[in-house]
């Protein structure tokens, strides 16, 4: 039987982090290794999680012979580490933000920050192998996408490639995530009693995630209305997404594109006519649900897309990335899962 | 003291009659009386609920000395009940779409239905009293608005009258709502392990209160592209709205056209800039909180709208209807609430 | 009309204070002013929360007439201002737990603390209307019950009284919370995705509530098994309370007990056979609800009651022990709310 | 390699059917087929349901090769159809109450009907392996235990082996459930405006579960007291057991009993000293989650235990029974799942 690949995991206390671990214990041939570069209190650590734990530093990384290492961060985290990582010569998914964007100016315009290691930007791949795929595999570097953009770039890019839309007025994206996309750390914002039987938006025209959906669609920004809000959930983001088309089409016209661009995609499922994506359906699994309803007389075309944001949107398509990268089948480890057929 | 005024309420069992009931028990001019079309067993009732109860029929009624009836029964019913009551010479607050629409062929259309008194049609005033308040106040037959289109056409229509949006495209309205605007009748839809931890959405492109939204703000109806979803939770509804202006402008410019259209009205709140409403803080109240976000460079605008679907979407704005017809302050048993100043 | 009551609130930020601002604007005979003991930023305010904020400091206090100073605060906090607002001439109601218990002693082993004004813990009343109502009328420091003795007392006390029990094994309480009742404070406890979907104990056996029930009861420490859970919801407390009596008793005997006891008692409704209490029945009411089976031949007897730890486990309850002490009708400005008949 | 096993499955459109095919369509020795006693219409089936159908009868399940049948049915249901499908050749696990109890006069008297197949009530054994192992590797009839009754014998059994206890009092069982427990059929008490932010006591004293619970512990009816309660969320049962150990005894002592109870059965855990079990931690496994708390002055115990209703309470162990019955591995396709280590 073959070695199992050795995945570190650097920042396993937080949500995707712990969807990693979940994910690799289960995985046919990766195992995680859990890396601390601060002090973790048992209390932060779900019940009987067990697997051990070694310091974050270049020697024991090497002593361990890690294969990869997912970075589930903050992006100056992220920023600080994934160079010493490389140097170890160890491949990196890094699913903060601090490697998606491709120049320091959009960092300092997005992000307020200014960028530590931007000779890497150039050579960081995007990590949506629906359409990167043959990047990630050849890349030492994987910059894992976000959530949102995971299922808009999914919905809008064959619209795009089709040269369908009516542009202006472009892509309205009204997007919607339970609070799990916010990340464990306490805040007011996630306090349960203010979440609990509400529902609010949060960033409205400018979220850190529309420069990441023009990359993958080629849109322009002024063609792109994107609103993120959330749901009194746990996982999921279901996006709800309106265009024009420039010449009137039916429903099957629609389907046809969406079904030549993601033939023999195993984690794309485009809906039967009359039936759209909820969350229940993605919930612990890695797929992208997409579903749409299309008037011909007004050219309006509505595209519902769901996605559980711990898993096609962070720890299940980073791991679909290692997949990639170490030469794996790209489904393997994520073929479980409640939603799944 | 002056008498109160006699209210009856025919379907008190379901949500809206239940909250009819909440606020007429606490109203200072007016008191309700429950009417039964059908047995009704205790297991419907609230704990505790022990109001009187009549049946429903004109004798009754007329010894009741009622002053006005309203409807929270299926537009079947309503279509039914409404000419006897009105026969009887008192006044209707239909919170069914009996009477939303105006004509028979949108009945046809929208409903399925042959409207069975088209003659009350034309009699029947819109009750959005921010709107058509004149004539709310001399109608013996009030049809309390759709909790969707209450909402949007707050929204909406002040951005028409200024005559200040791109048509085309028109107006995307991307609506969410609680569990409670599906009715009180048991169905897998509201089951709750069908709900919690979910969102779907349910009509796209096609939902019957379009032609209610069409009907207040002038839209065609190639120009509106409205859906609508189901959130996990009791009650509210927040609507996100997206146009584009035709000419530049800035946030204050559209805060001067809101601030202007609902000056004094005592039930529209317009939020500072930088804030937006969300569905906590309305629950329980009549007001329609309304907030905004500009782009002036992509001359997008979004318009976030919440309610709470039982009091202004329902129970809450037919008792402001009821206030105007008998000449009672608008506000009368609307002051208090939860989410209020 | 006569001079509205000045009612100072310290600690408006939390959720029983905000639920004290709350009640105290809709309250026929009193105001609130917000007193500020720490700068609080805009973020922390309801929308729409317009009160008037004055520091917190005696001269201040004096300059403004306050007549009573309701304490949201801390232990720590009341116990070091309570001293300073009673010798400014003002009555205090203590929301937290500095002043409930009878000894320092209790205080080391409960909380943890030494207490800093231990001459008060004599003065102090225990604002239990229903058992202290003459004490708190008197008393310028009323110290206001926590939420689980709230409802375990009025549960618990008249089988004591009446003296069916057998003792040991004494009583069980199996209580379970809202989140609301673990405060306003962020923290991984209180963090939505911990709290939904998830239902767990938190405190077996030795919970800090304990003394003041066994106050009110006069059970021995040995004679009660208290263990608190948590709800995923907002608010309400649901406590099922399980005796044994020491003869076979039926349901009418049990419900003279209780009838008796709190007959004329404006905020405690004993429920009739075969129904039991909720939480949705008592949510923004001041009122505790309580109903119980009876099993005669193993002379088993559950009692269950609800209350809003919000309202009748705090903020509500605070403002019935100041009506009493300003000599206002004991429930004004507590009989508005959801729940109420 | 082996031919997979035929595990029919009749009643497949409710929650635990739902869970069962669920497990089996990732079982690595056996494969589901879905039985359809009436029509069952599309929108009844989760999205993506592809597994093939046949219809109830003898010969078609002959013809399919059926070796188990699962019952995920009414009561009514499985006593109609055992019979045939014994008679057929066929081993059934049973997870309807028809074959749980022992005598014809309890089902007279705990379900208020009279058994058609009394013959079959000798022979079922009762499906709760970590107790009666052997028995269910030789019954052709299973009958698998109610959710309640599973974690509440896992609990109680050890301390009655152990002749620990103080009898009388005997044992209070607190038990709460997600709402899946209450079936998939709509109701109002399952109607998600029901049930969330509410809580609520449904069966006090005279649960239908009661039954088996004594049988499994050999607890006089007198001797337990148990309550039912219904949470607000999907699935998951947390039960808080109270005790009197007749000896003092510390939190060690106990843990030997236990420990020594269920070591090396697969699916109890036995929490370490100062935790204790939540729903999170079972949600989607097969496991029953084990914690205490002692007080030894007070001779006090409360034990808690977590089981997700679905699995451990219904589907999973039901495939826990049919691996011993067809000679697979304990945990075949049981060792998945959220919760898990």
């Amino acid at each position: 039987m073959a070695r199992r690949a050795r995945a570190g995991i650097l920042g396993f206390t937080g949500y995707s982090g712990a969807e990693l671990v979940r994910i690799l214990k289960a995985h046919p041939h990766a195992e995680p290794v859990l890396l601390e570069h601060r002090a973790v209190s048992d209390s932060e650590l779900p019940v009987g999680e067990n697997t051990s734990r070694i310091p974050f530093d270049t020697s024991a990384m090497e002593g361990e012979g890690l294969d990869v290492v997912f970075l589930a961060t903050s992006l100056e985290v992220a920023m600080e580490a994934v160079p010493r990582i490389l140097d170890a010569g160890i491949r990196c998914v890094d699913l903060s933000a601090a490697f998606r964007l491709r120049s320091v100016s959009d960092y300092r315009r997005w992000y307020g920050v200014e960028h530590s290691c931007p000779e890497l930007l150039g050579e960081a791949s995007y990590g949506l192998p629906e359409f990167f795929r043959e990047m990630v595999r050849i890349s030492r570097l994987v910059a894992n996408p976000g959530c949102y953009p995971t299922a808009a770039s999914l919905c809008i890019r064959p619209l795009i490639v089709a040269a369908i839309l009516d542009r202006p007025p472009g892509v309205i994206c009204d997007a919607k995530s339970g609070v799990s996309g916010a990340g464990r750390k306490p805040s007011l914002k996630t306090h349960f009693c203010e979440v609990t039987e509400n529902f609010s938006a949060y960033s409205v025209l400018n979220h850190r995630h529309v420069p990441e959906i023009l990359y993958t669609t080629d849109l322009d920004e002024n063609e792109l209305g994107f609103t993120a809000q959330l749901l009194p959930l746990h996982r999921g983001i279901l996006e709800t997404i309106y265009v024009r088309t420039a010449e009137s089409m039916e429903w099957e016209d629609l389907h046809r594109i969406y079904a030549k661009e993601y033939s023999g995609e195993p984690f794309v499922r485009i809906f039967p006519k009359g039936r759209l994506p909820d969350l229940r359906g993605v919930q612990g699994t890695n797929y992208c649900d997409i579903g749409f309803r299309v008037d011909p007389e007004s050219r309006r075309v509505v595209v519902v897309a769901a996605i559980d944001n711990l898993v096609k949107g962070a720890a299940g398509q980073a791991v679909q990335n290692m997949n990639l990268q170490l030469g794996y089948p790209e489904t393997a480890g994520l073929t479980g899962g409640r939603g799944q057929e």
